[in-house]
């Protein structure tokens, strides 16, 4: 146990991020896991592959930094140099690690390859190296000590970075150094304005302790609001601060929570729906199967979604939903009537408990003066009847698409909790 | 004309990317911009809004760079103090601009707002520095020269700091340097693991010259291979050299080259249905909706896209697609006899010229000893019949579905390219 204050560093290598080709989140990633563990993050870098450049970017972190993570440069091509000039900075032969030669081996022998050569090669390992196990890969973390501080490597791409870090790193840094206590808790928010939460939540705000900060974590649809607390004194006492505050913010704004911290809208409305044993379908036409692929993304909900109809056409609305013709010539694809018998379609053709209908102008084109872009109903259908709501959302294709799909789930989650 | 190896430095200063709660897009911008105009970034890093450490990462950056940008702490609050940082660091007084504050005023003004003391302050600037307008908001950018090196200040909020560089910086770097050309030509592929493609283009990514280098980019799905070339003679030269390496390059593994640059599957399986007149639906087990979902990012898809059914249960296989039931039985759900019924109802329930259905094990369970996590079939149906391709995906859920959606899209477009 050695600091309440520690200091980490990270250095990504790699031109891709300095070209500008891609954006530095791995860094994000790290800084935001390390601050939750309650490791202050100094200083991020980015850097070429150049072996003078990492040995000096090295030297100048370890000055500042008694952590220091370096991401990228571990693949098996000729471009990838970090572990070269890693065991050469710190004066280790590289030998052959039979137990990750193994690893290597069963983990590509289960996804049907073969080994190659290239591959063999990725168990070169540093010898004074602890090795950090990648589950997901054959790029090894490297943990090396060197002056009292640590020097670890991770491989660049982001889920087997994430999955060393989970894994392997947190728990031994856990283990290795006193932390302070940091606790965050967020609350989730949807069907409210960033300005309009602030508002409704300003004199509530200014009576926060000093250790407690809130900060606003806005995203399309949603807006997340964080409670971060931080103490050198016991977890527990801080934890209960933290909750109050939570309860009071919660009293002012409680309509629009839907959940807390990782919880996700796609989670949430799984798990209301599996705990009552309902069953749900969509039918998309602007969110074009991203509320679909949103449900599907959570491990385990073909036990309460059946499928959904992304009904792009007029036609595929008719022939797969049944919505009437005429209504949609009438109405238009953008309204009530049309929200309404998709909904009422998917419900009846699926099978299911609830149907969730959403049907809107995504943009940049097919706008008019009555609807312009942006313009978006959307129906949910339950064992209690329909209900339907019109939105007007920016001007922006994605952004439209992700605040309806989100927006859509909300009133999902609103109307299974309705129904007992 | 100073130099024709300009190097820059990006240092973005706040807390917000250290506790990792906004990813560092600016620093990309400004990486991709630089690299365009010729100037190489040699190192970006993101440090705390804290005087020492600003001092100490301008001085550590002028050893390296010949221009230093630093994005952040411009606002007008008191948590942002780059610009007292900044005329001290120069030795320079905070004189009031009296040009900058009419500006501001007019700004203000054709908003319908009145300036305030903290708009009024914005126009107080280093005496020594050269004013880089902003015509988006309040905080101008500064330019200071030291020893020869440029020191650039710009504001944090990108929309911001984006208008300034356009329209000020850029065109002032080019008139101040000789720069080198350097062109970027990446072509994308899907299809083959990045080892194998290794060993493909081994003897021809040695012989590259020197000026001319290689990167492997790998996405799920995806791997892009970047060829850089630097050069000092004129642009026509470098492009045709880069050209030939490409020609080169596509004499080895034409078959898995799908795009260029920029381009997205989703965009060119749209443009190639598009130009012939085909129209396309989609049947998702696994995946979910995120083919659609791909699809759907297009703006104008409507012009091709009918629609797609995610059949998640075997019940909506078999009513909405008109899967046989008894092929579910005897081969299972994840089957070629599946999937090719499942592309060849979609195709014909949606009445489109092309359907692909993909069907597979996502994980985390479901998977069992002949079939495990990952085993996923795709089927294409086109006017000139159906074929379908098992593959061996990996552990990973999300990764699952997304080298599935690829690959699913990578097959459609092979097939799209034999419809003549």
């Amino acid at each position: 146990m050695k600091n309440i204050f520690v200091k980490a560093e990270i250095i990504t290598i790699g031109n891709e991020i300095l070209i500008g080709q891609i954006v530095d989140t791995n860094s994000a990633f790290l800084a935001e896991k390390l601050n939750e563990l309650g490791v202050s993050v100094i200083q991020i870098n980015s850097i070429p592959d150049k072996p003078d450049i990492i040995v000096s970017a090295l030297n100048d972190a370890s000055y500042r930094a008694d952590i220091i993570i370096i991401t990228g440069g571990l693949g098996p091509t000729n471009d990838d140099i970090t572990k070269q000039t890693l065991a050469s900075y710190f004066n280790s032969d590289l030998v052959m690690n039979m137990d990750v030669l193994e690893q290597i081996r069963l983990l590509l022998s289960s996804r049907g390859v073969t080994m190659n050569e290239n591959n063999r090669l990725q168990a070169l390992l540093p010898e004074t190296c602890e090795v950090l196990k990648n589950r997901h890969g054959t790029a090894q973390g490297m943990l090396f000590n060197k002056s009292g501080k640590i020097f670890v490597a991770l491989p660049g791409v982001p889920y087997e970075m994430k999955g060393i870090f989970t894994e392997e790193l947190a728990p031994l840094l856990k283990a290795r150094y006193k932390l302070p206590v940091i606790i965050h808790r967020t609350a989730l928010t949807s069907g409210i304005a960033e300005s309009h939460l602030a508002k409704l939540i300003e004199k509530w705000e200014l009576s926060l302790p000093e250790h407690i900060s809130l900060a606003y974590l806005p995203s399309p649809g949603i807006v997340r609001l964080r409670l971060s607390g931080t103490s050198i004194k016991e977890e527990m006492h801080l934890r209960e601060e933290i909750n109050n505050q939570m309860n009071r913010l919660e009293e002012i704004i409680q309509p629009w929570i839907y959940g807390y911290d990782n919880d996700t809208l796609e989670e949430i409305t799984g798990k209301l729906l599996k705990a009552k044993s309902y069953t749900l379908s969509l039918a998309e036409s602007c969110t074009g199967g991203k509320v679909s692929s949103m449900i599907t993304s959570v491990p385990g909900c073909s036990d309460y979604f059946k499928g959904s109809c992304t009904a792009y056409s007029n036609q595929v609305k008719a022939d797969v939903l049944g919505v009437n013709y005429d209504k949609i010539e009438h109405y238009g694809a953008v309204s009530r009537e049309v929200a309404t018998e998709m909904a009422y379609g998917a419900r009846k053709v699926f099978r299911t408990d609830f149907a969730v209908s959403v049907t809107g102008i995504a943009g940049p084109t097919g706008g008019t003066d009555t609807k312009p872009v942006g313009t978006t109903w959307i129906a949910v259908a339950s064992p209690q009847g329909i209900k339907a709501e019109k939105y007007q959302f920016g001007e922006h294709r994605e952004r439209n698409i992700q605040k309806a799909s989100i927006t859509a789930l909300f009133m999902l989650r609103n109307a299974i909790r309705l129904c007992s």
